[in-house]
């Protein structure tokens, strides 16, 4: 690049690059990060403290990598900090997206552009996290699941294997709505379940193996497995 | 940092800086921003002309403060040059979030990652603005209210104090959905009423205080004070 | 900027810069690039491979431009590496938006903030694509639309002129929910119809001339030309 003017990485002197490692301009790594080998990151994407990316991911442009959680006075949940984020080999995070410390992503995870997960969120292998979908703490998402395009997948969300959830799907784990220290207990979705598009998953609903609910279904009761719901709310 | 090469921060002549402000690497501040004393910004964040923010804020990384608003030949509502944004004190701004120039967020304010919020908008103390949750213009929103994640609230409305809005809502403006000169009405919705996730409010209805709109609910027409509705349409 | 420590642009050699060219800090551009006259990119920006921006255009800070798309193991369809992005002139693209190689946005096309636009996707001339909307492969849409916010577009669908899609509106292109390699199809919507905010449509149905779909209605079936349809599933 001969038209350039000053600039390259910021990167601190404890971190451990592996072979072959290719960085795009204006990335910046903090301390304690490790990078296997194979490893590209993007331009202006950020890898904060402690962050621990195995062999052969790619990660776009634009991207945060390793954030703490944070919180103001109307969150009475207290955040701590989280130990560092790990993402399995082979996997590949997009342009724009933003993954907290505390996470575990598996090997040969696709997590989309826009995309966010929260700390203490654990995901399985090949799972794909769709682009512009959101990942609250604390959930746990199987092996080779699909969230699609801007789902909202909430808090203390249990999601088994084989899962499909369609775009723009909307669960929740808050029936008060409103400030307390009771747990919040999100929706807990089976092996091979199937959510269509902008479906409504109420608070702590189970949804039975193999079940299907339809696109735009309210989810105000568990839908056993195998069963076929759909409606406003479901039947 | 040993081996970073080259870079720091990009910042105006005439920015004042507080006390003990910490700023990340390819920071850009431009003319006339003032920031207050304790304030941190993350790495590659963006604070454009005029944006005031109070002591003790924290700005994550690859975040845009400042916006200028823009438009095109379709849209009929011109847009002109906003005041500067002002982020009362210990307010906390997510990561790869955009605010635009003209709004206020008062103080102890969470805005999640990915979050947006357009220019003319007022924000009370300690109200959270979830993540990648989308604020149009003109819109007056209370204290201590929670707007979740993925939440779309549209310009012109009111949302006074202690509301509660569920992930994935949507409201909207235009009930004519096609370009038009007519004064567009958000919906109002009152003092601590909760909007369940993914319900949808159409243009210009009036939510009661404490009222109570169950999640997947389209709301067609005015909520009494303390009412409970849910279904398509709500009833 | 005279407290600017370091920095500026990094730009390849080979890129082709008009007249009166604007360039923030942090800006990357990479090989192959050409840019038009008058064009204005900010801050943090970064435009990738072969990008062609025509004249007069403005970019945002934060946007990714050019992208080429990905996969992991879960996603059975191959990708491609994708031919240039172009955009036309007078288009405004606006912060932390990313758009992907293989497209074309026509003249006087406006792109929201956070917005994102895959590959092969074809965008008529003065259409609006909404703050945080998401627009999937191998979609074509016409002249004079409004994509309104957080609306989802998925995969080979065809949108007409004028048309007005209302905020976080929902489609879907596969009724399987689940790997295949059978073609799927996104929904059809002919010239000047309107759809509602939060609706839903399922894959393939066709929205016919002119039709209005009301706000969260959920579309199983075709809707005639001119007809109005609302519900859940709509009549």
């Amino acid at each position: 690049m001969d038209r350039e003017y000053g600039v390259r990485v910021a990167i601190a002197e404890d971190v451990v690059l592996g072979e072959g490692v290719v960085l795009g301009y204006h990335v910046v790594i903090e301390s304690g990060v490790k990078i296997g080998s194979g490893v590209r990151i993007g331009h202006n994407s950020v890898i904060l403290k402690g962050t621990v990316i195995a062999d052969g991911v790619t990660v776009g442009c634009g991207t945060i990598l390793g954030c703490q959680p944070f919180t103001n006075s109307r969150v009475i949940h207290s955040v701590s900090e989280q130990a560092h984020l790990e993402i399995g080999s082979g996997s590949r995070i997009g342009n724009d997206a933003v993954v907290y410390a505390g996470s575990r992503l598996g090997e040969d995870v696709m997590v989309g552009d826009l995309a966010s997960i929260r700390e203490r969120t654990m995901v399985g292998h090949s799972t794909v996290i769709g682009r512009s979908a959101t990942i609250e703490c604390r959930t746990t998402i199987g092996n080779r699941c699909v969230i699609q395009t801007g789902a909202y997948i909430t808090a203390d969300m249990v999601i088994e294997d084989q899962v499909f959830i369609g775009p723009e799907v909307s669960t929740s784990n808050d029936k008060y709505m409103e400030p307390t220290l009771i747990a919040l207990k999100g929706p807990h979705i089976k092996t091979g379940a199937r959510i269509g598009n902008n479906a409504t998953l109420l608070p702590g609903v189970v949804i039975g193996a193999g079940a299907i609910v339809g696109a735009g279904t309210v989810v105000t009761k568990d839908v056993p497995d195998g069963a076929t719901v759909k409606g406003v709310p479901a039947k």
